[in-house]
């Protein structure tokens, strides 16, 4: 007997995640100086981090052999704030990935099913996989969730929904009455998870008023990052905003000390640093201008997107991608999605963009 | 019907850990000066960290935007040739919680069992307790771990069981040889996870050779911290050590960037610094010598610790842990471990430890 036959089979069977490569990696791989490697392939903030988060981590150091506090106060007296909902409404996660594995965990079992949609974050099936729940996929539609058949799937077993919006990887975007009549017509008892970890980049007038939702639907919880827009992925935080009694649930799979103390002082400053939050806006729709019309001049196909990525359509992906890792620049190949023609490529700096089109040029030429 | 119901029962009972009291905290409740306040409860380091470890966590800050590297190489790396294993042996937590937590989740559900000691560190029977497995609690020999009896609860469903070495909160240790007997006689099918969590305040020739014997034993799940020796408690990083099958799967339920960027660049430069390893022994040393003094001048019971804290008997510790706090001196009360006429007190700085003896002849002297 082998010991990983101890493990349950729905454990044994997981695959894990695919990250994007870290550049100390391809610098190792390939013996590339790290300085000369441009990463566009984990959607992350190009501007670095919020002065004042760095300023907050500055201040707490002297405190770091002390353990977080496993309440969270003052980052959740920061987002009650900021947000307009009670304490008792909010669970904080080491990155967002964390509150989507304690809502798997705490609802889903063998005995259940969960919904989710062709395309979306990866995330949601390995979370389903891990309790030994039945993952359901929906057919997209245009490379986004099909509400309507997301819906016709629920199962009188279905115990989560899961949508992405924006969705990674595709960037795609539900609209806000779409949102609210699935709400409407799914059934109360069925927990709807929004993950909202691009919403920061939308321009106002596309954003769902999601948190306001909460009072009227309570089997929502709506997920934030402070990995994206706020620029903090390295530190891993973000929360979950859901009814009281979801949230009670949620806090009691939680780890005690689950978020660091270094992550909450920086996502309570980097709440306060709307400067920092419009410059990144800024910076990723420049940047988002700069690709597409890049991709349209070179007469490559791409996905709308609303997030800070852009996913393109390039023949033989894999090719293009070794072609691309052996100069130094990282994107994100999507094989894992089904997507084998396909690259995902986030938006960097002005320059970091320029790069990845100089290199794609080069491939397209040859 | 609450939307409670939908987690499954085992989820629902569980009783969040009680962690020790932030500074913070108690500074709101009873209106402190923050800098007045002792803590004495979380058996943290009172060194604060290495000075080799903040310099990595300060050149690691401009990257804070980046994902860590969830493949953990550097810190494998590192932890690799400090104690001589293979990488593929190593997984990497967000604290030794989150792998005591991955070993639960990977390995335990409704159908299994699970064998800890009485007065054992509380994160086990919690960690169970959220897969749904039956906790097997054995009860304590002078508040330490009866090997023989824990043997003897094995039954054919138990997958797991858990040894804490030295033990948190009773600071027992076994010795080396009976570690290694219940090793040869427990069922090879049967996980042993031996948490070292304060391995590292013990003396060379109380130690065991814990890592040397994952060789013999493939069910031997080793666990280390930083938070304790290491002074990284707020940072939150771990490792576990177990045959590559064992690890395998561990790092198969790991979420995929469970340990944050700075953790793993100061857990890195901490195992360097043999100087602040060796500091931090000699000031729990004296600072139990100190405390322990005190116990016997002041005719407290108190039980023998290997740890970097001590658990006494004061009678009515509920009264004397509010009246500490209303003083400004934060410990531990144990009543959760069905310990209600002790309280555990972490060791201090010299004058920190003062000032808790001091509190502690006031209080009895009224």
């Amino acid at each position: 007997m082998s010991l990983q036959d101890l493990a349950p089979a729905y454990v044994r069977a997981i695959a894990p995640y695919q990250p994007g490569k870290p550049i100390s990696e391809l610098a190792r791989e390939m013996k590339l100086d790290p300085d000369q490697i441009v990463k566009l392939a984990s959607n992350e903030n190009p501007l670095g981090m919020s002065p004042m988060a760095r300023a907050a981590i500055e201040r707490t150091l002297p405190e770091l052999a002390r353990y977080p506090d496993g309440n969270g106060f003052e980052l959740k007296a920061k987002i009650s704030q900021r947000f307009g909902v009670q304490g008792d409404s909010i669970v904080l996660g080491n990155g967002s990935n964390d509150i989507l594995e304690l809502i798997a965990r705490a609802f889903l079992t063998p005995a259940d099913s969960s919904v989710f949609s062709e395309y979306a974050f990866a995330v949601y099936p390995l979370a389903i996989q891990a309790c030994g729940a039945q993952g359901i996929q929906v057919r997209a539609v245009d490379y986004g969730h099909d509400l309507e058949a997301m819906r016709a799937a629920i199962r009188p077993d279905t115990k989560v929904v899961w949508i992405a919006n924006p969705n990674n990887p595709t960037g795609t975007l539900a609209r806000p009455g779409d949102l609210i009549e699935f709400l409407e017509l799914c059934p109360p008892q069925v927990l709807v998870v929004l993950d909202e970890a691009y919403t920061e980049f939308l321009p106002r007038e596309k954003r769902s008023d999601s948190i306001q939702w909460l009072q009227r639907f309570p089997n929502l919880i709506v997920v934030r990052t402070f990995s994206k827009a706020y620029g903090l992925a390295g530190l891993r935080v973000g929360f979950g905003l859901a009814s009281p009694e979801v949230a009670g649930i949620l806090n009691r799979v939680r780890q005690p000390f689950n978020v660091n103390l270094l992550a909450q002082a920086a996502a309570c400053a980097a709440l306060d640093d709307t400067i920092f939050l419009a410059d990144s806006q800024r910076v990723n729709n420049e940047g988002m201008a700069q690709l597409t019309d890049a991709f349209v001049r070179l007469g490559l196909g791409f996905i709308p997107s609303h997030g800070n990525f852009i996913t393109f359509h390039c023949g033989d992906a894999a090719a293009l991608n070794l072609f691309m890792l052996q100069r130094g620049v990282i994107v994100r190949p999507l094989a894992g999605y089904n997507m084998p023609d396909s690259l995902r490529v986030s938006i960097g700096l002005p320059e970091e963009n320029a790069r990845f089109i100089a290199v794609l040029e080069e491939a397209l030429g040859e």
